[in-house]
């Protein structure tokens, strides 16, 4: 069988299993999602092994400190992918679930039904707990799975695909409902990518170039963000306590993370008052800061920053700072150098943050808190599989509910059309 | 100026139009509609002079009766065109509603907005009130819109046009919220779906070709349905009189709508009930039937269906009738062949009912009711830009908030990530 075959015998078999997942009941699947705990916890010598003909093969093969790092299932990894298969059989299910069942004049009831997507593809690279992860939720939500993670993580995602196989056989699931692509043949992605007859959406979950090359080809839609170029705005009429806060949070919580702020905006009579301070501090930490001209007047001996890097992520600790004339600016400059993932405003005006909470074309809009709360856990999805910056199907954060659609219910008593 | 390049200039007036679109309050959208409607009603002459010259150059062009009637403009066509912008007035706004707004166990409130999608292209065929339909709702929901109608009503469409950009001059709108292409060249079309950079959402309207040529070809994504084939299914527990009825409505309430039945479904412990009387009336009103074996046993002298019968909208006064064993069978022949728009099941039997709603995969699934209910007028949306059979975004008819998506909005007191 050709990779091409092979692809297709995995999407015939996604598409069937779905139709059993979407009517499948709460209680099995939850049945599904403990006993693939339980199997992950039994099978801690299996997986630790596989993990090491992974880490071996990608010793050899060159893999960087940080590569390696992803790719290791150490215990405690083991621990948490079992606490996440815990959690996710506890969150409500969101499936069936009716709402808005309103009478119209004509006498009829009409509403919505929460439903499955149908089949879900989930591209990803080294960290093979996003196997476990990806299949909890598709499974909650009703959805059939294809996982294709990355060829050094291959052993290692056997490993955990063995477990949630016997989870899914034990609540009595089709197997099929979660398959790990097996073959480490590159070509595999691109026909996964171009099936609309077997795949309903695509997430891709990894580094730009992956999802650029994925979108760029995909044939299916694509739930995905590209960068989280995000900015704190500290308005004229901030704190200065939370904007320095703030600011500081949202770049050194972590450097290499999408909801870490990459560009600080000063309104121009904040400028003085909190830029001196605030270097010292990022400088104290090793953070790089690069200015515009009035910043560079502000902070002398800091770098100039240059037309690209407003719209650079840096996803390392250096912060680009720009002093803006008022409010519209800096809303102008999130939205054309941004990347419409998360942008917050420090401000004590109730206007000015209203209008930024209006007019900020990004997923996640804040006032007064860092950037880093952009997360569906944060956010009190339960989980996460992905955070979009794209409008269309969903925005932000995407859990459950992300990876559903809702169908009309109409309910009459014989009602014709007149 | 070729056509690539008028595109495109479309396109980026379009982009600095959304944002102001975006954040216009409630009440200028409103003037705005208003203010079209009235300059509609003053240019009842002019609209009929423009609509004169595309009937006439459809009648030298040999177009058929029927294209000929949806291209033309009647006074009582002008006055639901006026109507349908008063409509759109009274509809709620429902862009920065804000919703869910909770708080977070890190002291975060987390909720979201509804904002527009942004630039929204519309391509439809003959009928030139699709102008004023679609320019109002893009306008109610904070979009921008670029408008092509078919060639063969250009004149109308650009006089209809003229009143939309006089309707949002007055309210101090962009004129550029509204664009109607004016070039007759096909290749305009082609460059409006490929625009990401300026178009956000494709809405095709018109005839499968149409749709299919759209879908295979655009970089955008697309809200859309191809085909509507309809069923309803008489369970073994139907109220016979309520069975007769619905299947009567649903085949011959009017034939060329996308939710009119195709395929009628019967229970076999209920064939030899109504079908003979059903036969008897779709007759006497000029419906050809054709029916599976079991069908034809009962209603001898009718044509047998073939296997196409049963994946075909006729779109005419012809009825496929196939006998099922049980629901289950039924469940499978609409999800199998269905085209996943509406279905009915008349019963009267609750767990009957309820495992149609869940099991069928279609954007509207009616318990006891006609398909011709399936509308975005029946289902209160107050309007209809389309009807999705898609699950991603938008499944169903579709109304303003089709046309929206939802970011996060955060709001904090200074909190940081801990």
């Amino acid at each position: 069988m050709n990779v091409e075959e092979y692809m297709k015998t995995l999407g015939q078999q996604a598409r069937l299993a779905s139709r059993r997942m979407a009517s499948a009941d709460t209680g099995v699947k939850n049945r599904a999602l403990e006993a693939m705990a339980k199997a992950l916890d039994a099978a801690r010598a299996e997986l630790a092994e596989a993990n090491a003909l992974d880490l071996q093969a990608g010793r050899e093969a060159g893999l960087d400190a940080a590569m390696l790092d992803r790719l290791e299932l150490t215990p405690a990894r083991i621990d948490t992918m079992i606490e996440g298969l815990h959690q996710v059989a506890t969150l409500p299910d969101p499936i069936g679930a009716m709402t808005d069942l309103n009478y119209r004049p004509s006498g009829i009831q009409v509403g919505k039904m929460r439903v499955p997507l149908g089949v879900i593809g989930i591209i990803f690279e080294s960290r093979p707990n996003v196997t476990v992860e990806a299949a909890s939720l598709c499974l909650k939500s009703g959805n059939a799975a294809i996982l294709r993670g990355g060829s050094e993580s291959v052993h290692s995602n056997q490993a955990i695909a063995r477990c949630i196989a016997q989870g899914l056989k034990a609540a009595g699931l089709p197997e099929a409902a979660v398959q790990v692509v097996e073959t480490k043949d590159r070509a595999a992605v691109g026909h996964l990518i171009t099936m609309p007859e077997y795949v309903d959406v695509i997430v891709p979950r990894g580094g730009k170039g992956l999802i650029e090359r994925i979108s760029a080809e995909a044939k299916v839609p694509v739930i995905k963000h590209l960068d989280g170029i995000c900015h704190v705005f500290i308005d004229q009429a901030a704190d200065k306590v939370k904007a320095i806060n703030i600011a500081l949070n949202a770049k050194t919580h972590r450097y290499g993370t999408c909801n870490t702020m990459e560009t600080l905006l000063v309104h121009q009579a904040m400028a003085a008052e909190v830029l001196p301070d605030l270097a010292e501090r990022y400088q104290s930490v090793g953070v790089e800061l690069r200015g515009c001209a009035r910043t560079l007047a502000l902070l002398p001996g800091i770098k100039a920053a240059e037309e690209v890097d407003w719209s650079t992520e840096y996803l390392a600790p250096v912060l680009a700072i720009k002093v803006v004339d008022h409010l519209a600016e800096a809303i102008e400059h999130i939205n054309h150098y941004g990347s419409h993932h998360t942008d917050a405003i420090v401000t004590e005006n109730y206007t000015d943050a209203r209008i930024f909470l209006r007019e900020v074309d990004s997923s996640s809009v804040m006032v007064n808190a860092s950037t880093r709360f952009a997360d569906g856990f944060e956010y009190g999805l339960g989980a996460e599989i992905g955070i979009s910056t794209d409008k269309i199907h969903a925005r932000g954060p995407v859990g459950l509910e992300g990876l559903t659609s809702q169908k009309y219910i109409v309910l009459g008593d014989g009602h014709l059309r007149r």
